[in-house]
């Protein structure tokens, strides 16, 4: 059943209307400016109204979904952080003072915190509960889940995009926390995109040169154990995922299906990405990168994602937090679209050009 | 009595304060964040905080100052547009339908629209007057205004600069709307930062190749005529500047001079700045680079200014309308240092890395 959620869902998505982005653009160039000079901002006002399907869209009411959970991995030691810090950052989301409230706030998102598998349950009001095991397992050693596990996380995220849809959001942020997080995107990564695994692993939180070389010698072992399989992407995401990178994936995939767009965040939000465009690739044209993060391997998800990121500010906290600030370049493109004025009904002279 | 206000505000001017810098640094590492994680937007906190002197500042009120002026260079035909659409947006501006109004009213700033010297007087509720002629002298036969003229609108900027201060505003975006300003905004670049005419010369508002070289022929006709002397930017402004250009200089340096924080915009209003702190080099601090434009010219006054910008969106409209956007992001690293939790009240353990 949840399998085919999973298989219906994927079958939903199309590419966004080409035709309703050109029509935004041709609105766009008769507003009271030179042609194309808000230059980005235009591409993603065009992005919205494509995904949406109206060259005439209302501005849209934002989340952040803020997805948690434990990793196996994290017990060979490749965090700077010990492994309670993924509950207590939790109860700190719950609490309202983590810097994806902040943010949340500054851009008039609501902030969704949901435990997809912490080590110990996180019981407080605030925090939604969608816990598929305790925590992943060691995926130096063996899989991370099993592909029920996968699929049943995949169709939490579904399940959160639609219920977020049904509830008046019209974009969702990609969030997350999770002690040992990049270094399963790191191996997803490398899996997904072919990529050595050197290329795509960095400092994380804030390791040293010889805990990252650790960490990249963990993430050989396990793609040598786990030999991916290009054409078996869900099997790459059990092998080598996490709980609520897997549930990240699913938002994109529920969220595209309904065509409301997903706004990226660093590294392991975009990698969750990249696991939904191997299911289902039309899911690509539905996804905002936010910003390029610090972390080694988020250029590579970028690029294999065809995506250019808004901002550049050298963030690495994850949480959806580039993603908070993104919405509020969202939020200037689509007012742009709806609240300036065109040369006619200004009286400006047009250069034609 | 104008020449004392300019040398008086120029003295005033001081470093921004560095131990606050450090101390707020020191604040921000106590968030519950790994140190850094939050990249350019802790840099800016920091910035904010030094230049107003308190490691625990409020959030700013917030204004876009937008000077327009004629410019006597446009006969010569280097724009795209008519002279007459200076006028016909600063209408537009005091209406409200402008780029600028839509993402001021975004970033929650207001707009102050300042008639520094258009053709023909722009008269309507919402535009304030001074100004200082009917445009400038085209600089490619002689001065396009006096020193006195130029010290006239450096004073009317500073003037600015209090005004908005004592009613309450406490960060100034930098906007600028007059036809011909890029052929000015080249050729005070190519004169303070002594670049090739090549280098800083660009499309302005969409001109075709041919109009670009006739433009570079002009501004190289000018440079020859008046030969610009690296020790007097007063005498350089006056040569190839413009009134808006001039007035948002004094703009800078009435802010600077009451450590107020000034948010640039695009290659223009990075100009005038750039001329500010020829006038007085401390002002440099108190400037924060709100984006690098498609503008040729700009990467070089950023780089002159020793400024990163925040944003990379491939603007060229100018209003302040990039400034509009940085601020948004200044806020939210404000917010960030007021408002997130420490370590220690969430109970989140640190790395102490």
């Amino acid at each position: 059943m949840m399998q085919s959620l999973l298989e219906r869902t994927c079958a939903l998505i199309a590419p966004p209307d080409a035709a309703i982005a050109a029509e935004t653009q041709r609105k766009l160039d008769g507003k009271t400016k030179p042609r194309r000079s808000l230059g980005r901002l235009e591409d993603l006002a065009c992005r919205y109204a494509a995904i949406t399907g109206s060259s005439a869209p209302s501005l849209p009411r934002k989340a952040v979904v803020v997805m948690g959970a434990d990793h196996g991995i994290a017990a060979r030691g490749v965090s700077a952080f010990p492994q309670q810090v993924t509950a207590q950052m939790l109860l700190n989301f719950a609490a309202g003072g983590a810097a994806i409230n902040v943010l949340a706030r500054h851009a008039d998102a609501r902030v969704v915190v949901v435990d997809m598998g912490v080590l110990e349950a996180v019981n407080a009001p605030g925090i939604e509960s969608a816990r598929i095991a305790a925590g992943t397992a060691d995926f130096s050693r063996g899989p991370a889940m099993t592909r029920e596990q996968a699929v049943q996380a995949l169709g939490t995220g579904i399940a959160w995009a639609e219920r977020l849809q049904r509830e008046g959001i019209g974009v969702i942020g990609l969030g997350e926390m999770g002690i040992g997080n990049t270094t399963s995107a790191s191996a997803l990564t490398a899996a997904y995109t072919q990529t050595s695994v050197d290329e795509v692993t960095g400092f994380g939180t804030g390791i040293s040169d010889s805990v990252r070389a650790h960490k990249v010698a963990l993430i050989r072992t396990a793609l040598t154990l786990h030999r991916p399989d290009p054409s078996d992407p869900l099997g790459t995401l059990a092998a080598l995922g996490g709980f609520e990178i897997a549930g990240l994936a699913g938002v994109v995939l529920g969220a595209a299906a309904r065509r409301m767009p997903v706004v990226l965040d660093g590294f392991i939000a975009s990698s969750a990405a990249l696991a939904a465009v191997r299911l289902a690739p039309h899911a690509a044209g539905y996804l905002i990168a936010a910003h390029r993060s610090v972390e080694a391997g988020h250029r590579c998800v970028l690029r294999a994602l065809d995506a250019l990121p808004l901002l550049d500010l050298e963030l690495r906290l994850g949480e959806g937090t580039g993603g908070a600030l993104a919405m509020t370049l969202l939020d200037a493109a689509i007012k742009v679209l709806l609240e300036m004025a065109t040369f006619e009904a200004a009286g400006v002279s047009d250069s034609g050009a």
